[in-house]
């Protein structure tokens, strides 16, 4: 019998963490999944309250990863996949535990700590033909979606000038301080241990580069970067020239210490014949200007989207969407391919609407030019 | 053994309606209670398709409110409250059906076509001790309830005006329009006797009379109505004097034929101190002006927020809510007060921060104050 | 010869006057006329030092505007039209001066305290044959006339309904206040036999009725006006319904006690294909959606504009133009019509595009329906 | 007599061009100076019909500047001051005509096609005493006056990050154009000998430049620009890597290519304690937030401005003023400073609040080193 629901596992994400809830809940709104097991934290009575709270077999509430991943390869009814939500420097040997056991991954970016350890992840998946997703949420607003479809359809023109920017207040505190309590919110960000080098830049710059790339289907050829880490450990803020492989140039500027943003993604796309402009804030309204016209505000739900971006919608117009959809589109497309893939349908290029590897590896060859250009005083850097 | 977790049921809301679906997730999101019986639509294959897929015991998929009622009543683990989610015309006997066998209701606005049928709703909830949950549902969305602490605090001293307005274009095509086949959209809002006499007052101008009342405390005493039909049976336009109970005059348009406004909820409200103004299309932020000073635009998330709201959040700060989140802090406040009940608790007056029996009981009296004075040449009527 | 500069003279407005020094300014920068002869003040200082100032012929500084009016008449070189900046109480009397020697007049608003003063006026030009201007001053908005040009085409349908506000703080001090020093703030406008029975709709509220009227070319024919004293002689706020010739209803709200609002003129034009709206603080681009469509907005300066919109641009796109060039371009319109008829040229309705002595007539029975529906329990009054 | 009125004479700025008319008429605005001479073209007939437009003795419209400074300063009642506004490469030429016969200069921006040009006027001016502005018109805004006073007292802490953008769409065309006609807009622009080897960055770029540091007070001290010239003569298109004096980072993007874009500068300031941002299309608000703190929306015209910034308002908050006020406000620093000047009084600091030849040869700086980065590979290049 063709299955409707699958079964995963989560390594990360205990009661207390943010990012593993969402996963959680964002997963549930697509309503073809249950949690079924999970190593939620390293502190045993995390791990075992956020098992409980789900209801979870005492069995599968693991102490690590891979013994997780060891026992559900074994079981019948074990996981279709896990989802990674854990520090970034839990990604490649937690991704590397399931893979090689067979259970296809979707994890956090960013990926890994170098490109060989993504490189190898790929590797691995191909090789066993499992589906790995990787975590650019943003690229799951309905609206990225409909700037994908418009900037790839031409609408737009050949595009010649990119502008990006992410940008947020929360760390300014960080700067000049010497006091390590003060330090305490988001810590393991600011370790290079954990985080893997990069505190803005893997965190945030690497979503301005995803959103782009997702949007433009341009890949980076090389970055110029001039980091600022006022007297910290990692960089907290960062004012990046690009060079995209069509020649067209722009520019990337992520910051923690940038005092009146939140969460500031936003993403212009100049073309020949108009230009797009989404921001994140503001999710369910896309500008288009096509040249010489009035800007056009798109609104989500509204019957002038592309097709593809109406099937995307949960909600009617004017109803706003958030994050939770954002990340419950990415779950989508990703479990839709499971789905087909457990039940033995094939895949096409259409069912793959959702960061991959290749976008994981090329992310964190990003994160790693950035930071040799600014080894090298902020000299151009080939990805 | 305290209980932790709440069983529910569902009148109307199948697998096709929009408003069903949104109050699943929403009560999902709070993951404090199970859908457990329902009766999704007068449609057979629809209620079955629709219990299915939540898997439900085909015994508690019931063919009818009443037996629904009567059965859960009756079993030891039936449903601890009912969600109605039908059209209009079925509020009243459904909720009383429900009620009179002890079950708490939580109900879709507006909440009955009488304000006799609701004082008696009322009636008998009292009597039986039962929670009663009117869905208005712009009332949770986090920076309301931000709105609503400033303003019951004197931030912007006493109230002088107010200005509420929801404007919508998508029935526009409506005007003229003898096709009864272009008339589908919302066509049972459109029926007196299923909405109940009135379209647009009914539907979302109710809104503004609730957002506002809740952020204020204030009491409409008095309106005059300008309802526009445009040759249809029931109004698609409507700009409205009020007076409130502490002598404050204002003006709310609600409107389903204005181009260009998809979803457009904005209240103002006026002090002699300063004034606040929130927009439901980008609910995550609140303008507050305080007199002779600059607009502030406040974000849901960050630490200058009260406390109380605060403790709503689900999402740090520049991550956007929307919709589903607005309804699940309705429920989550429902849900909460319902578990101490079950559980045998107190509750005080802050456990019951949801649109309550006696908002259902205004929300009707202000429509049918508003048709009243429309009738009688658009004068002045006493709500 | 053909005469290519004019000459004019002032009442009102002497150096510390606000409202005089725009008059002045904007028609400077028509470089079409010159001041030649002024009574600026009741107070003789302040009449001599700004005749002085302009470097007046001290013949041409007179002490009351009978003076004026009568001398400059008997003048070979005497002004051509005259600017009246003075309070309200001095519209009617100096018109009529002026117009009863044969000299053009271009008045403030509102134009007289009643119709029948509004009307004397205007029998008075029609009968000599003089150019009669009202200062409705945000009629000269480039943008607004972009909207006038497109509803007027209509390309938003049929009008089914109509939004104005014109919101300011700037008196909410008022409210309850005892302490005369205290209400010096625009005083004339509150003494009721300076500014005629009201202040607020006065004021403001007649800029609401003359720009949707330009814009569309409906009249009003009823009002429903609620207006708020706050216990001050005159009003402070108001909420008024309103019908149009064409049926069609709305509203419009004006106050002086509305914090966080600076000059918030907003005209919201919805029609049966689409909607404008036009916003006084950013006056150089317009809001146009169409049935179905994105919103686009419109900027001054750009080619898609209407050519006769482009011919009244002073600077190119995205070079803002603001309340100067308002004053100035209604004044090019009287200016260059004038030159006309004292070239001996015919005038065309097209040479006619600024406010007339029928919009002044207009406006005071606006004013005037309102203060009597007010009167009478706010209840609908004819115009 | 103390003298009240000055004399000026203008050099390009013909009836067609655009910027000259904006300097009349600006001039004007301030009532102290009057237009007494001119060569306003090299074409006779435009040079003649400009002068006489503005009733000039035809002995003061001259054929070319060299005898014109020479007539006027022969003059006892010769130009006070000459406005130099014809195309980049007669601004060395024109400007050193004058101030080496004693005459003070007002000259559009780029300064001159070298620093040492720029260096060498300099020199010729202090050694006369003579007044010299540059107009960078935008430091003319009363709201970035404000933000000078805000950012200088501290307000918003150390400068930690600047992001400066100035985009325009108008050029999108020329882009892989071939055909000279379409090229005609702008033209001397894109002309290498007329306009001294920038178009985008010499234009717009150099705006940024200086409001930033109009703003702040720092100074550029390198940058890394990439410039793109899509195949025409001259830069469309520049993102820019800049640091500053005090070791704060951050971006300058410039662009006539960017479409949606009407004359987009925008500039923000992050600093320890807070950030502004500064938008020249609603050139009447600032956005302000301090660290922590909701986002102010600042009016000019409101009584929390600072004094030195309320004394600079022409019309009441909520008015809009633009680009001629801009324009009028520096000049009417240079003329308050002049006319102190004639009359024989101190100068101090305070009255030079005009940007000065030090302005215009640090802005022909930022210019040669951006166009030295670009040539050797987009590096880092000192200013």
């Amino acid at each position: 019998m063709k299955r409707t629901k699958l079964r995963y596992g989560m390594v990360g994400g205990d009661l207390n963490a943010f990012i593993g809830d969402v996963h959680r809940k964002a997963i549930a709104m697509n309503e073809n999944a249950c949690l079924a097991a999970g190593c939620f934290s390293r502190r045993e009575e995390a791990n075992k309250a956020t098992g409980e709270h789900y209801g979870l077999d005492p069995d599968r509430i693991y102490p690590d990863y891979e013994t997780m991943a060891e026992k559900e390869a074994e079981r019948e009814d074990g996981i279709d996949w896990v989802s990674i939500c854990a520090p970034n420097d839990a990604h490649y040997k937690a991704a590397k535990a399931f893979l090689s056991r067979g259970i296809h991954v979707y994890c956090e970016k960013p990926l890994t700590f170098t490109a060989e350890e993504a490189e190898e992840l790929k590797k691995i998946a191909d090789e066993k033909g499992l589906l790995f997703g990787v975590n650019y949420s943003h690229s799951g607003n309905v609206m990225v979606k409909e700037a994908r479809s418009l900037v790839r359809e031409g609408v737009i023109g050949e595009i010649i000038n990119i502008n990006g920017e992410y940008l947020q207040e929360y760390l300014v505190d960080d700067i000049g301080n010497t006091d390590k309590e003060m330090l305490q919110l988001s810590s393991w960000r600011k370790d290079p241990k954990v985080s893997g080098g990069s505190n803005c830049v893997g965190d945030i710059g690497s979503h301005i580069e995803h959103t782009v790339s997702y949007i433009t289907g341009l890949t980076l050829k090389r970055v110029c970067a001039m980091l600022d880490t006022y007297g910290q450990p990692l960089d907290l803020n960062a004012n990046i020239l690009v060079e995209f492989d069509n020649g067209c140039h722009g520019v990337f500027a992520s910051s923690q210490v940038c005092v009146g943003h939140m969460n500031g993604l936003v993403v212009r796309i100049f073309g020949t014949k108009g230009a797009i402009e989404w921001v994140q804030e503001t999710p369910n309204t896309l500008s288009l200007t096509l040249k010489g016209q009035p800007t056009q505000t798109l609104n989500r739900g509204m019957g002038y989207v592309h097709p593809e971006t109406q099937a995307l919608e949960r909600l009617p117009f004017g109803h706003p969407e958030g994050l939770y959809e954002a990340f419950a589109n990415m779950y989508r497309a990703f479990t839709e391919a499971l789905l087909k893939k457990v039940n033995g349908e094939t895949l096409t290029e259409k069912d793959l609407d959702f960061p991959s590897v290749e976008d994981g590896i090329r992310g964190v060859k990003f994160i790693h030019a950035c930071l040799k250009s600014q080894e090298n005083g902020s000299v151009w850097t080939d990805l």
